[in-house]
């Protein structure tokens, strides 16, 4: 299929939305966890998440002030911090339906059946099912011009993750943590390592590596 | 592994690198193709592709200028174009190796051994060798001022995937289309189907749907 600007803009609207939602490719799948200054617990998935740096630790999320993500975006406004959580494989049912539109005072959590978790001072609830776990402070929010779309970036200020999922250069392996990856709007997958490439050389050529997760 | 701020903090510069680049899950695994206003090419692997609107069809990428990225960065500007091509899983010993620090006058389509293709009038290079291609017009280019990365929102102006990875709601299924997905800073993944989810609605049960992909 080959589609121009005007082939694009011609689709009726669910097929665009769902062409364009899954043109990137793969995207991480996380739930979002908030509360607001009254302890009422909300719970959205997103697939939108995206690194900005690490050192401070700073994700960015996209998120539609018109859609069920309003709630959580005044939530993370009230208190200031919010919990990311993979979508691990046996729980994308749940993860899937915190995306329906339940009314303000409806906790995603009692209406999909997760767990909440609460840890220390935290006020945000934390998925108890979820193997990778990542507490955020607001840093930053802007509104993107363009569409009006809030750029919302925050830093890690707690992560969680399972000790046999890290590999031996200190990074999380997402295929031993079990999380899944979303494509579009309703596409849930699992993955594979295919390959691992050592750090690239202009003067080398492209050198595989072994994987050795640690136990 | 349980880690706190000053734990984050306290991690060699590499392995909180390693930790941090990974611990969003999966990324889509994309190569960007530029030209300078002379016509010399450049290719870079990016993992930081975010969707941010439909209608217009928007993507956002994260860039960062002191990195190989910004060669990507000057020629975006110099052209206001850009494809975005997804790395297929034959592809990949290639695409990495867009990530080493060649000089502003080596191609990474010559270094790499990937095929410039031209279309039509769009100034920038498409990568013959994948099968999911974005040509791309610069929107808005803004700066996040908290660690200086650059935000580069662009619009999508032509797409060209193969028609069997469409399904019958008109989104790529880019595991048919053997696009990989990245994990950290090394990391390809393949992937699977494990579920389709119906639209989720407040006073509706989870609904698996059977996918069926067109031919």
């Amino acid at each position: 299929m080959h589609l121009q600007s005007t082939d694009i803009q011609a689709l009726e609207r669910r097929r665009r939305a769902a062409l364009i939602n899954s043109i990137t490719g793969y995207k991480p799948a996380n739930v979002v966890g908030t509360a607001d200054s009254s302890g009422q617990t909300n719970l959205a998935i997103m697939s939108s998440l995206v690194h900005i740096g690490s050192n401070p630790p700073l994700l960015a999320l996209i998120l539609r002030p018109d859609s069920v993500e309003r709630h959580t975006l005044a939530n993370i406004r009230q208190t200031g911090v919010y919990t990311i959580n993979h979508v691990h494989r046996d729980m994308v049912d749940a993860a899937h339906q915190t995306a329906a539109r339940y009314g303000r005072d409806v906790s995603e959590f009692a209406a999909t059946g997760l767990t909440e978790f609460w840890r220390d001072e935290h006020a945000a609830p934390y998925v108890s099912e979820a193997k990778v776990r990542l507490g955020m402070r607001l840093r930053q929010e802007s509104i993107l011009e363009i569409n009006g779309t809030h750029l919302v970036i925050g830093e890690i200020i707690e992560l969680e993750l399972p000790d046999n999922a890290i590999n031996e250069l200190g990074a999380l392996d997402p295929a031993i943590a079990e999380s899944v990856a979303i494509a579009g709007l309703d596409s849930y997958y699992r993955a594979t390592l295919q390959q691992r490439m050592a750090y690239a050389k202009p003067d080398q050529q492209p050198k595989r590596i072994e994987s050795a997760a640690k136990v």
